[in-house]
């Protein structure tokens, strides 16, 4: 069956989804009996869109040549907003844009207005999920619509997947994590002897680490994660304010080496836990045993512990970050929301 | 909505069931929409069975008092085998009785009869599943009727709700573990200076190892859960036969201690691997960094390290063993059964 897909923000996960769909698309039809059709595209530069689903090839050709979609044969500079959704004419937005976390735009009014007519939403841009998760969640169960944002809280990281399909039955207490990997592997850099500085300018190199890394470094990526589990795991109402916040610029090459000595490393690790009747969320750098779930945890890698009763504790980390990854993380929601919303040719 | 629960075999994990539906059953109606109903238990003694549901606290006091759930009242003696089935008018059937890789029976009748009388099946024993993989699963696609199995692969660890849920959309090549907590247990006490004979008695002591622990300590118990991953996750059909297999009884306190002293350890590790056009999976034990997924796990934890195409690497641990967390892991086969049946109230 076919599944139409608008996606807004055309970056490295977007074109990431548009490359995994193009080289695998075929075999995604054979195991999961939906073809993904990419009807409408739009970037900061314009729009494209195709009913009968875009030409991969040349959306990712245009891209990479002009920096924009809108050069995409019949693509238009103008067309964004809730003229490109009306346009778009899909079952399913995939809202990719950069993360806002002053006004979470454009991706709160693409959510609301996909919500508004009648697509689910596969979310891998975090604005929206922090600063309005409430009424984007009522909005959705308005209409009984969908929404997935697996991509949101350190992809390709299960955190969502084990709580909605393996801690069931358990009660939830704790759960606390590596979720930012800019901040693991500069910490790392420093802990094999570069200069923070170094460390960041490595990060950046390999990609991971924005030209501005104020987001990663201070905290605020791993707060706006810890946030959004709060509210979809606890059931909290936290915001960006709620979370005390400490990043990893205070942290030294000789407090790396003492941890170290100790058979420790220091990580940037977000807490989420039940506090009495609330919910309390912190992020800030903490020492760990090597040997632990979370202290091991070295470059990019990301991780996830969960508390639960009366289970115990259940964790995952991944060797895995960046575009295709987080792609693959939006993809896994497609095909989940395709089998509850019974999208299957067979 | 109430689900009919049939269940045969009542020892350690039927019993986690049946306290677990006695304790949470209105919370677990309340998150999830279905009233658990044990209709019909069977154990070695006879069987008890209540189409309106059984007492629980009664049938659990009959189990104590007794050993058997015969001394139900009005439970019988003689009531096993297709009788049982036809008595037991359940939705489905979880089949909990004694593992046995001889003839894989009684789990195997019981399995094949609830199919055939359009019962979904929860399988915490492993018989069926090692010795009859393909009949069992071509049996309930001829009905329609599911399978779910996850208190068979190390529960709770979550690695087919990973490969069904997370790992969508990548191909799987190769997945490894320790899937047999008594063994990593006698493995830890060595370390600690136990002997073999001292490891093996405190595992007895504290519950998660047989009076005769041979399949465990011989690799028997690893290497059936290989052949079910084998099988469920390659689509290979493989028996124990197929899986090469060394046990721990040749590990000695030195071969732990020069291990350590490498900053390693020994651990009885399951392998899975596509191999060509086909799949291999072995057993037996495998030095491990101390820093690593698999080498830094003691005691009685357990653990999945997945190799993904072209995602890279996702593991995951549990610190959680024994009945409860075994009955855990059959209530969520039940809940995303009731959830992929639409067996809600909501």
């Amino acid at each position: 069956m076919k599944i139409r897909i608008a996606m807004t923000g055309f970056g490295t996960v977007g074109q990431g989804v548009a490359t995994l769909i193009r080289e695998h698309g075929d075999e995604y039809e054979r195991l999961y009996g939906v073809r993904l059709s990419l009807t409408a595209v739009a970037d900061r530069g314009g729009a494209a869109t195709d009913a009968n689903g875009l030409d991969l090839d040349a959306l990712l050709r245009a891209k990479a040549d002009s920096g924009t979609v809108a050069t995409y044969l019949g693509g238009k500079r103008d067309l964004a907003g809730d003229a490109f959704l009306d346009a778009a004419d899909a079952q399913v937005l995939i809202e990719a844009s950069s993360t806002n976390f002053q006004d979470a735009e454009p991706g709160w009014s693409y959510a609301r207005g996909a919500l508004a007519r009648g697509m689910d939403l596969v979310l891998a841009s975090k604005g929206a999920l922090v600063l309005h998760f409430r009424e984007l969640f009522d909005a959705a169960s308005a209409g009984d619509r969908r929404i997935l944002f697996g991509a949101t809280v350190g992809a390709p990281l299960p955190v969502l997947e084990l709580a909605d399909r393996v801690l069931t039955g358990t009660t939830l207490t704790a759960v606390e994590g590596i979720f930012n990997a800019t901040t693991n592997s500069i910490l790392t850099s420093m802990e094999d002897g570069l200069s923070y500085d170094e460390g960041v300018r490595r990060a950046q190199a390999s990609g991971i680490a924005e030209t501005d890394p104020t987001l990663d470094v201070d905290g605020w990526d791993a707060a706006a994660k810890a946030v959004i589990l709060a509210n979809a795991l606890f059931g909290a109402n936290l915001h960006l304010d709620d979370v005390p916040r400490e990043g990893i610029r205070g942290v030294t090459k000789a407090d790396l080496q003492a941890a170290r000595e100790a058979g420790e490393s220091i990580r940037l690790i977000a807490r989420i836990a039940r506090d009495g009747e609330g919910v309390r969320a912190t992020v800030g750098p903490v020492r760990r045993p090597l040997t632990d779930t979370l202290g091991r945890l070295r470059n990019e890698e990301m991780g996830v512990v969960m508390h639960a009763e009366p289970l115990g504790l259940m964790d995952s980390t991944v060797q895995a970050t960046g575009g295709i990854p987080t792609a693959l993380t939006v993809l896994r929601d497609i095909f989940n929301l395709a089998r509850e919303r019974g999208w299957r040719d067979r």
